[in-house]
């Protein structure tokens, strides 16, 4: 039934249907969670072996003893392995502590209020600085800019990456645009990997927008892939190096999604300016990150074919709970007209999107039935999806049959709401 | 020989042997450190065990999968344990990363930009935020409010804490003083306890200070003993609580000195207020810390008298080269007039005032010959000693060998600048 072509009686009987399916699901007093984009039980076995690695021997490559304090900016082999994934030069990267988050925020908050170029460079100088988002994207990106007083604009994303047309327009007329957000690579949600053409076009960015502009890129799921053919991401420091904007990028990692969530490595590449400014910055609040840790992570990763196999090991876990997911909404909705939804080859979401002014609605439905869903509208700024209608599903955290069960109930909710507002329409 | 009972004639002899072996001292070519209060490698390594510990267990106490994301405040049993190092209740003690300095600075951060009780009450409303530095005192709180632009007023230290009637002078007079700084206990660099009525007179002062007044109580040492005749701190919280003066003080600590130096754990306690304000505002930089490592501390450490037992491991090592330094100062130096020093009963440190003006040259004349000592001055605000006579000694991280020939060297560089400073005069 296409909800577009379906008679009323045709959808009064749906409903009926639909009704009695979901009575059913109520008296099952589900208890399930699609919400967040954690790493199941499984996953972080695969890392186990990283506590007791070091087998007593806390010397890095240059002989510098691990435990002690020292060393701002990591271990060079740290910087080197975590490095490549960014497509960086080792010398240009900086390894942090546990959340590339943290890292984020640094970086941001230093750029409002001490500048990167000095403090007639601080973005806070300004009474209005503003952002662009490129949406549906990752709530905890917005929340900082939220949080530090940025002012977002959500700029529409697609299939290969930000629409660059509107972002190119908005950079040129409004010099209070002072970055953008960027998840290049099986972004959150909507799992699309950025096109080479929109990754130069983003790199050229520095050339056109105001000074100090800041293209925040966040490439959280470089090495994720579910499937061997995912598209490859281009390197955008190589455009930056063409195109001479190397201080117009910062990029952000962490090995959060590769070994522990809690307990990885985060990490970041910018160019020399960049860098030297924000260890300026940095050295008044640590004395340096936590190299034991670092450490375990270059012995348990070693390099990139190594991680690369480690990598195949979170795709055979995770694969088949994207397959659950994506085969229930393709019996229950393909042709239907009730909704889109991505495909993705890499990362943790599926993005899906309902008819307009359903999403609240269905994920009302879901929580009543013991369904928890990402809040409707989190994946914009402000936590307002303008068509109401964007919806993240995270398939990893929860087992395979809590999969199942989830993305079976979802897509009973998504066709009550819609066959509801249809028959209001009518 | 004293040098104020010296004849011209004794001091002219007594510059010409010196003078005889500081140029012998020349020729050894050392390479010398007592700069930075780090534990030295044997001392790490009484916590080599840390790596492996878990053996496969990723489990908290709740059951909770440590691996994983979550948990901005830290483990329950990480809380316990941390917590009782510094009196305060679990509930009220948050565990962070690697860094108490990192605790530190994001809290006045944010008492400066967003204010502990809203945003009215951020202390950067006002044009000038001063702060009481008790010194000598650590560069690295000092650094801190000089980044942040807060105005440092130096206070005298005494042998019980700082001079808490200049304190409380201050205070009473003066509403744009906002805190102050301490190290309660084996203070850094003199090595004094707080008496209890110097921690009872601290406590008050958020009864009569200017409202948000804070106490930075970076209780690092508290475990720190040399030997176990070390006199105790009260507890600041028990004297905040019967003063209600809980929301004026943010207690501090790190296991950096008890396992690893720059991979430990972080720990703060303070008022419900404060601590529900502060984690609002660390929740857009961090899902949380390494919970991991905190498990690893847990495991490890156990308990107050498994973590005594620790201690003393590290009391063993380090009393030897504490008793190295204090042995030759007084042996070169007593009844000669040329310096005074501390004898602490725990810390990391040795605290030498030298004859006024003279710091900066002893700590040249040291450089100068292969010995480095942390810079003259670095132990006051804005490193400027208004007398130019502390020099801060750090005897734990050479081996006892060369802390026994830096000191040699030391007294050597002492009395050549008093003798010939003296001799000047005549």
């Amino acid at each position: 039934m296409h909800i577009q072509q379906a008679t009323n009686d045709e959808l009064q009987a749906e409903l009926q249907s639909l009704q009695t399916q979901y009575s059913q699901l109520t008296e099952l007093n589900l208890n399930l969670d699609l919400t967040r984009g954690k790493p199941g039980s499984s996953q972080l076995d695969l890392s186990n072996a990283l506590d007791g690695i070091l087998q007593g021997d806390y010397r890095a490559a240059d002989g510098s003893d691990v435990r002690n304090y020292g060393g701002l900016d990591g271990l060079p082999e740290a910087k080197a392995l975590f490095g490549s994934l960014l497509g960086a030069d080792p010398a240009h990267t900086l390894i942090g502590g546990n959340s590339s988050l943290t890292l984020m925020y640094h970086t941001l908050e230093f750029a409002m209020t001490e500048g990167l170029a000095g403090t007639a460079s601080a973005w806070g100088n300004a009474d209005t600085v503003k952002f662009l988002c490129p949406s549906p994207g990752y709530d905890r990106h917005f929340a900082i800019c939220e949080h530090l007083g940025i002012e977002m604009i959500t700029v529409p994303m697609l299939e290969d990456g930000p629409d660059m047309d509107i972002v190119e327009a908005l950079v040129n007329e409004d010099s209070a645009i002072k970055g953008m957000w960027c998840v290049p690579r099986f972004s959150n949600p909507t799992g699309c990997v950025y096109s080479d053409k929109t990754v130069e076009r983003i790199a050229a960015l520095g050339k056109q927008a105001s000074e100090n502009f800041l293209v925040m890129w966040d490439n959280a799921y470089t090495v994720h892939t579910l499937n061997p053919t995912a598209p490859a991401l281009a390197s955008i420091s190589e455009y930056c190096k063409k195109l001479g904007t190397a201080d117009s990028v910062f990029q952000f990692g962490s090995s959060s999604k590769i070994t522990f969530a809690g307990a990885g490595v985060a990490y970041l590449s910018s160019s020399e300016r960049n860098l030297s400014a924000l260890k300026h910055h940095l050295e008044y609040q640590t004395i340096g990150p936590d190299k034991v840790n670092q450490l375990r992570h270059v012995r348990f990763l070693k390099d990139t074919a190594t991680l690369a196999k480690h990598m195949a090991g979170h795709a055979a876990i995770i694969q088949p709970r994207f397959d659950a997911v994506l085969q229930v909404l393709d019996a229950a909705l393909a042709d239907t007209g009730m909704g889109n939804w991505t495909k993705p080859a890499g990362g943790y979401f599926i993005s899906f999107d309902s008819l307009p002014g359903l999403a609240k609605e269905i994920v009302q439905l879901a929580d009543d039935i013991g369904v928890k869903l990402t809040p409707a509208g989190a994946t914009y700024p402000y936590g307002d999806d303008p068509q109401d209608c964007n919806i993240r599903l995270a398939p990893t955290f929860p087992s395979l049959e809590d999969v199942q069960a989830s993305a079976e109930a979802f897509v009973v909710c998504v066709k009550l709401a819609s066959v509801k507002q249809k028959l209001l329409e009518a």
